[in-house]
C-alpha cells in the first residue's frame, strides 16, 4: 500500500544523528551537574530534561492522532515486539515511577520558598509523560509504521533519547546518594569523596534543611523508588528501539496479530518440578545466607571473615550448579532437530546485544578480581574463594548466555519435524520456512512479498500445531526456571555489593588505589545490570 | 559445494565470546601494568602479548597451509574486501613497524644485563608476526572461507584480538610517554601526575639508565614510530573483521575477482580542478598558520592570545567551508538518479560504523567545550571563537558523514540509467538489481543463489559500462578531493592538540578540575582518531 522507501539506511542515519547529538548534550550537562565544582547547576539539567519531556510528549500525541486518523499508516504488526510481560512490566514500573514523582514533588514542596520552580515542575512533567508514554507503548509497541517515515524515526529516537537521559540522571543521582550513605556510616577514609558528596547533597537541599518527618519520608521514599524509575526507562527504551527498527518494515500478513504468548499459568505446567523446586530451595538458602552475612558483617573482625567464607562458598556452589545446568541445556539442544530460526527479528537481536553487553561488565569485574587475587600477596582461604568465584562467574555467564541465545533462536515448538519425513515437501508443510523452500528445485516459485531490502520481508509463515510436551521440552523448561530463580539470588548479591561488600571494595581499593576505583565507571553503574534478568524470561516463560 | 551451515550466528557467537574474554584479560593486564602502584609488572604484559602473537602466528600458518592444500575451501572472493589502498597501507605501516621493532630491540639490548629477556623477545616476535600477518592479509583478505567454519572464525577473532591488544599496549605506552614529555617541559602544576609518570618511566628503564647516544636515538626513534604501529594494528583489525564477516558467505560467482579499483592516476582526472586547488591552498595556509601558532605559543602571554585567535579563525573558516561543500554534495546527490546499493557489504558497514564511532569522540569534545564556554565566566573574544569552533565542528562532522555515507551507498557509475528507459526490462538490463527484478511481475524467476541467510547472497550482478563523466560526477569528485585535503589539516590540528593546545587544556582543567580531565579516557585516546581519515578515501579515490 505504501510507496517503497528508496534508502532505508539514510532515514535511520538522520534519526541516529539527532539522537546522538541530543544524548551527548544531555550527558554533558548531567555529568557536569553532578559535580559541585562545576558551574553547571542541577536546575540547568532539570530544565533540559523538562524540555525534552515536553517535546517527546508533543510528538507522541502527534503520532497517536496521526495513526488514529489514518489507520492505513500501520499495515503490519510485528508479533514478536512488545510481548505482554514487557508491557505489563512497563505499566508496573510506570505506576511506581508515578509514586516516586509524587514523593519527589512532596519533598521539593517542603521548602518551596528557597528552591527554583523547575525542581517541582520536573517531577510533575515526568508524571504526565509516564502516563502518555505508557499508553502510547501499550497500544503501538507492535506497529510497523509506513507513513511519515523520517519524522516517525526521528520522533522515536528522540523519545528514546529522552528515556535514556532520564535513566542517566536517575543513575547519577542515586549513585551519589548511595555513595554518600555508604561513606557516612562507614569509618573508612574516603575523605575526599565524602567531602565532595557532603557538598553535593547540601546543594540538593539548598540553604533550607529537610527537618520535618514528612519531608524525611518523602526523601527516603523517592530514593527507594529510584530503581523502578530506572527500570521503567530501560523498558521503554527497548520497546522504542524495536519500534524504530520496525519503521518501514514489510511483513507477511500471515503473522498479522498472531502472537502465541504463553499464559502465566502454563509456566509451571509441563515441567518435572525438579528445576523450580531446586531453584526455590537455593533461593531460600541464598536469602538466609544473605541475611546472616548482613548481620555478621557489621560485627567484629573475626565474624566478618567467617561470614564472607560462608557467603562466597554459597555463591560458588550456586554458580557451579548454574554452569552445569546451562551446559546440560546446551547438550539437550544438540539432540533437538528443530530448525534454527534464521529470520530477522529486531526484538531478539536487541535481546542478544543486551545480554552480551550486560555480561561484558561482569566479565570485566571478574577479570580485574582475578588479576587482583593472583597479583595480591595474602594468599589465604578468602583469596582462593574469591578466585574460584570470579572464574565461575565467567564460566556461568558464558554458558548461560550461550544457552539463552540458542533457545531464543529455536523455532516454535510446532516446528519440530515428525518422525516420518513429509511426503510432499512443497505442500502441506508443518514448517514453511521460505528459505528452505527455495532449496527444493522441484518447487514452483512461491508467491512472496517483495521488500526494499532483501532481508526484510522473509518471515516464517509457520503453522503452529498443538505442541507435544516432549521430555526434552520439559527438561528445558526445568532448566529455564532453575536459572531464572538462581539469577535472582545471584544478581541480588551484585546489587547489594556496593552497600555490603566492603571487603571486596577495600581489596580493590588497595589494589588499584582509591582514586582508580573512581575512574572505572562500571563500578558506579554496576548496581544496575538489570537487563540480564529480563531476557531470561522468554525461554523461561514457555520456551517457545 | 560446501554443506550449508545450520546456524551462522551460533558459530559467530563462540568466536566473539573467545575474543571478548581474551581482550578483557589483555585489557586488565595492560591497564594494571600501566600503573606503577599495582603489583602487575610490564613483563607480565609482554609475556601475555608474546604468547598471543605466537598463537596467532600458528593459526595463520595453519590457515595458509590448509587453503594451499585444498583450494575448494575458498569458493568465493569478496570484491569489496581488502581494496588495494588498504593493503598498500598495511604493507607501508608494516615496514615502519619492523623498523620500530629494530629500534626497540636495540634500545632494550643496550641494558640487556638488567632487563628480563622477554622485553627483547617481544619486539622480535612482533617483527615475525608482522611479516607473517601482512603476507596472510595480502593474499587472503578477499577470501570467503567455507571449510572449518568455527575454527576459522575463532582463529580470525583471536588474531583480531591480538592486534587490538597490541594497539592498546602501544596507545597506553605512547600516552604515558607523551604525558611525561608534556609535563616535564611545561610549568603547570600537574605534580601528582608528573610524579606518577616519572616513576612509570623509570620503571621502564629499570635500574639501568639509557645514557649512550645510540640508546637515546633508539628510544626517541621507537616513540616516533609508535603511530605507525598503531595504524598497522588498526588496518589489520579492520581487514580481519571483514574476513570474519565473510566466513561462510555465499556470493554470486559473477563478482568473482571482479574489482574495479580506480587507478591512482585517474584521481585527478575528470575534475574541474577547483576542489583540489582550493584544498591545496587551504592546506598550505593551514600549514603556515600551524607553524606560526607553534612558534608564537611558546612566547610571552600576549602573543599566545594573538596566535590562538588566528588559529581559531582559520579553523572556523576551514570548517565552515567544509560544511558548505559537504552540504552541496548532498544536494547534488538529490538530483542523482542512480539506484541506491542496498546489498549487504561488510566492508561498507564497518566503514560507516567507524565513521560514526570516530565522530562520537569529536562530538563529545565539542559538547563539553560548548558547556565549558557557556558556563564559564570570562566571555571574551577567545570564548566566542571557541564556541563557534565547537559548533562548526559538530556541523561539519554531521554533514560530512552524511555525504560520505551517502556516496558509499551509491551504485557504480554505470548504474546511472539512460535517458530513455530500456525497452525490455527483463533482458539486457544496464543495471541488474536482483531486487528490482522481483518487482516486475512479468519477469520469469531468475536463477538465483540460495544462501543460509536470506540476506547473504543477493549481490548486485552489475554490468559496468564505460563511465560517462557527467558534470555531477566531476563535481562530486572535486568535493571529495577538497574534503580529503581539508581533513588532513583539520585532523593534524586535533593530533597536536595535546602537545600544543595548552590553552584549551588549561581551560578544560579549570572547568572540570584537573582530576576530572584524567577521568575522561577520550582525552587520552584522542590523538588517534585515525579511522576518520581513511574511510574518506573510497569516494575520493574515484567515487565509484
Amino acid at each position: 500500500p505504501a510507496p517503497r522507501e528508496v534508502w532505508k539506511k539514510g532515514g535511520r542515519l538522520l534519526s541516529v544523528l539527532l539522537a546522538v547529538n541530543v544524548l551527548l548534550l544531555a550527558c554533558t550537562l548531567i555529568s557536569g551537574g553532578a559535580f559541585n565544582k562545576v558551574a553547571v547547576y542541577d536546575t540547568d539539567v532539570f530544565a533540559l530534561l523538562t524540555t525534552m519531556l515536553l517535546l517527546a510528549m508533543l510528538w507522541i500525541l502527534f503520532y497517536l492522532l496521526g495513526t488514529a486518523r489514518c489507520p492505513d499508516g500501520v499495515p503490519y504488526r510485528d508479533a514478536h515486539a512488545g510481548p505482554i510481560w514487557l508491557r505489563g512490566g512497563l505499566v508496573l514500573f510506570g505506576i511506581c515511577t508515578l509514586v516516586m514523582d509524587v514523593f519527589k514533588t512532596g519533598y521539593y514542596s517542603s521548602f518551596f520558598e528557597c528552591q527554583s520552580a523547575i525542581k517541582i515542575l520536573y517531577p510533575l512533567t515526568q508524571a504526565v509523560f509516564v502516563i502518555v508514554q505508557t499508553y502510547f507503548l501499550w497500544v503501538s509497541a507492535k506497529d510497523c509504521v509506513h507513513t511519515h517515515l523520517d519524522l516517525t524515526r526521528c520522533g522515536l529516537m528522540f523519545t528514546l533519547t529522552t528515556n535514556l537521559a532520564i535513566w542517566m540522571a536517575a543513575v547519577v543521582d542515586e549513585s551519589l546518594h548511595q555513595a554518600h550513605a555508604h561513606s557516612s556510616h562507614s569509618n573508612t577514609s574516603h575523605t575526599r569523596l565524602a567531602l565532595d558528596l557532603e557538598r553535593a547533597s547540601s546543594a540538593v537541599g539548598g540553604e533550607c534543611s529537610c527537618d520535618t518527618a514528612v519531608c524525611q519520608i518523602f526523601q527516603q521514599g523517592y530514593f527507594y523508588l529510584y530503581p523502578f524509575n530506572i527500570e521503567y526507562s530501560l523498558f521503554a527504551s527497548t520497546m522504542l528501539y524495536v519500534m524504530w527498527k520496525n519503521v518501514g518494515r514489510l511483513l507477511a500478513s500471515s503473522t498479522h496479530g498472531h502472537s502465541h504468548a504463553p499464559s502465566p499459568l502454563s509456566l509451571f505446567r509441563e515441567t518435572f518440578f525438579a528445576g523450580p523446586v531446586l531453584g526455590l530451595m537455593l533461593f531460600v538458602v541464598g536469602l538466609a545466607v544473605f541475611i546472616i552475612y548482613e548481620v555478621q558483617v557489621s560485627g567484629e573482625r573475626g565474624r566478618t571473615q567467617q561470614a564472607l567464607v560462608i557467603y562466597y562458598s554459597f555463591n560458588i556452589v550456586c554458580l557451579g550448579l548454574m554452569t552445569l545446568v546451562s551446559l546440560s541445556g546446551s547438550v539437550i539442544y544438540r539432540f533437538d532437530r528443530r530448525a534454527m530460526d534464521q529470520h530477522k527479528n529486531p526484538t531478539r537481536t536487541l535481546d542478544v546485544a543486551l545480554l552480551m553487553g550486560a555480561a561484558l561488565g561482569q566479565y570485566a569485574i571478574s577479570y580485574y578480581s582475578i588479576v587482583a587475587v593472583v597479583a595480591g600477596t595474602p594468599r589465604d582461604l578468602l583469596a582462593a574463594l574469591n578466585l574460584a568465584h570470579a572464574l565461575l562467574m565467567i564460566a556461568q555467564h558464558t554458558f548461560q548466555n550461550v544457552f539463552i541465545i540458542e533457545s531464543l533462536h529455536r523455532g516454535p515448538p510446532g516446528a519440530e519435524p515428525h518422525d516420518t519425513p513429509p511426503k510432499e515437501p512443497c505442500h502441506g508443510l508443518t514448517f514453511a520456512n521460505l528459505d528452505a523452500l527455495h532449496t527444493l528445485p522441484a518447487c514452483p516459485p512461491t508467491p512472496r512479498l517483495v521488500g526494499p531490502s532483501p532481508a526484510g520481508p522473509q518471515e516464517a509463515a509457520s503453522v503452529i500445531v498443538a505442541p507435544r510436551s516432549h521430555w526434552r521440552r520439559r527438561c528445558l523448561k526445568d532448566i529455564s526456571l532453575f536459572l531464572l530463580l538462581c539469577n535472582i539470588i545471584v544478581s541480588s548479591r551484585a546489587g547489594t555489593e556496593v552497600g555490603s561488600g566492603e571487603e571486596k571494595a577495600k581489596e580493590r581499593c588497595s589494589f588499584y588505589g582509591p582514586d582508580k576505583v573512581w575512574k572505572h565507571p562500571w563500578l558506579w553503574f554496576h548496581p544496575y545490570p538489570s537487563p540480564v534478568s529480563w531476557p531470561l524470561l522468554p525461554p523461561g516463560a514457555g520456551n517457545q
